[in-house]
């Protein structure tokens, strides 16, 4: 086992679009293991949009990443050494071990450590569809959009971890599901392998207009609920296609991640439309994740719930995935494989 | 009695502010009642920001106002001739007579129409306070902000029909109350007669920077729950302030209904602050009425919920009168009185 740990530190907050040189690769020594700690070892590094948000200095939900510390994120590996009765080595685990080989979790960590059956699901599956993109997408859709069947649900980025989930879910109730995604190949993969009933490709409808026509014609009951990810001008469109008392689950706004504005032209729709406009956190909603897990562990075993994976691979290439990540480069769930 | 009845009707659509060649005053013959019928004598019309939008032919929660028919509208009046055993002449009622001196309500129209008691309470402030307003401020604070003691609540139009309501139905449940209102004589009646803990003049503060260091300070502790009833730079300004968890319930948005664009230029706070925004429309949630009324009827009669009233004289005012209410001229609840 090697006694040197390599992970990438933020080393400059961005300005705009961020670049190679905001990260830093560091070499550190692994500590010896105290009484109640466990060592894993990361054979998955979790890639998250939120992750652009907490690199700026910026009043938002969640406290900054620190300047010249490790970037925080989630992980997925092995126990490889353990003083805690807890955890033995072998033990599959999920945890937010961030960008590096190895973490140390210590005894008054315990929450941030949870060990995960690996016969069923496979380990990566736990950062995304078996995870928080997993239960975010089961939280704004159950908790806030509420659809009952014969509804439609539109949900943007639904080729990627969260999006696959919500469209999924929503057709298992019953409902239309209509998906935005970047390109003929995600849409493809959206209706034909995911079953949505029509996918847009935004990249074919860049102005308003357009966009709110391409969705009055996959949704010609209009929309009930959205879930949204993206911001900018394709909420404006579904806004103008939304249908009385929808529900809009506001998880994301991609748009408005690199600073520029992205303002939505018409807030009286919502009340001309009486909608419900809700932001959340997942990780404000712990009490869910349990029912959330169990519901969707079981559809990912049985085959009913499809999902894909972008994987990059070692600890090298994690800054570049992630800038794609931001960009719609990946295809699915964003990963960085270690081992 | 008189056999002519005058009516203003809605002559053609505004393009952009409303001016008096939209409408039309006109003389009809009042019919014989048939069976079941009453006859109404209006005391009090009703002017509403509501009304604006009715007047475009755009999509919105309401049929549009039909051309050359009487503009319709809330009224508060005396039953003068009746041939239904429930309603007696001398009857004070309340309806939705529209803009002339009387209306016939027929039998199967009998929920249109509804007996007031005025020993207590003033048969104009059926149409306030203890009516269509008041029952909208006491939705959106009570079903839709839900404020806790200690919470602050801010209003926008808080000298208004609606706004005084919200402000002291809020302190009454223990709550910071501040209000936005137009000029120093408004915003001295807001605090000191209305009882709210500030209130800020939005002509001193007509930016979004000198508006939102305004809120600051007039709400150390940030804003938990924001009644909404202009758009515009007030929304942006106070999604600025709002805390974690905050509601906000969206009545009215006054700034767009001559369809100027009032675009919300950081959409991304709802998320970012975890925000419920919703928007609602009192005529659809009639079941509570019974009770908000009771509550809102006992307070007034016991001389705890006040309000004021700006009366225009003369039915060939209304439309004037109509028009400086859009404008914020009026000074509390904007009547036309006939009687």
């Amino acid at each position: 086992m090697s006694t040197i740990n390599r992970q990438w530190q933020l080393a400059s907050r961005p300005s705009g679009e961020p670049t190679a040189a905001n990260f830093r690769l560091v070499e550190a020594p692994l500590p010896e293991l105290a009484d109640g700690e466990v060592l894993v070892r990361h054979h998955f590094l979790s890639l998250d949009p939120y992750m652009r948000g907490r690199m700026n200095d910026a009043k938002s939900y969640a406290q900054p990443q620190p300047l010249d510390a490790v970037m925080q994120g989630g992980t997925a590996g092995e126990v490889v050494a353990s003083r805690n009765a807890e955890f033995a080595v072998g033990d599959k685990v999920v945890g937010m071990g961030g960008w590096q080989e190895y973490s140390v979790v210590g005894a008054a960590q315990r929450g941030m450590l949870r060990k995960v059956d690996t016969t069923h699901i496979p380990l990566s599956a736990y950062l995304g569809t078996v995870g928080m993109p997993g239960v975010t997408a089961w939280y704004g859709l159950n908790r806030i959009i509420a659809p009952k069947a014969g509804e439609t649900v539109v949900v943007s980025a639904s080729s990627g971890a969260v999006g696959t989930v919500v469209g999924q879910l929503a057709k298992i109730k019953g409902c239309r599901a209509v998906g935005l995604a970047g390109g003929p190949e995600k849409c493809a993969f959206v209706t034909d392998v995911l079953g949505f009933d029509a996918c847009i490709d935004y990249r074919q409808h860049p102005d308003l207009k357009s966009l709110s026509a391409a969705l009055k014609d996959a949704c010609p009951q209009g929309i009930d609920g959205y879930f949204e990810n993206v911001g900018g001008v394709t909420l404006d469109a579904v806004l103008q296609r939304m249908n009385a008392f929808g529900r809009i689950a506001v998880c994301g706004m991609i748009a408005g991640y690199n600073g520029a504005p992205i303002p939505l032209t018409q807030p009286q729709l919502i009340l001309v439309s009486r909608l419900l406009v809700q932001g959340f956190i997942v990780s404000e909603h712990m009490d869910v994740w349990p029912q959330a897990l169990a519901e969707i562990g079981a559809l990912v075993a049985a085959g009913k719930l499809k999902y894909r994976e972008s994987v990059a691979e070692g600890l090298a290439s994690a800054p570049e995935a992630f800038f794609g990540m931001l960009k719609g480069r990946n295809f699915g769930k964003q990963l960085v494989r270690l081992v």
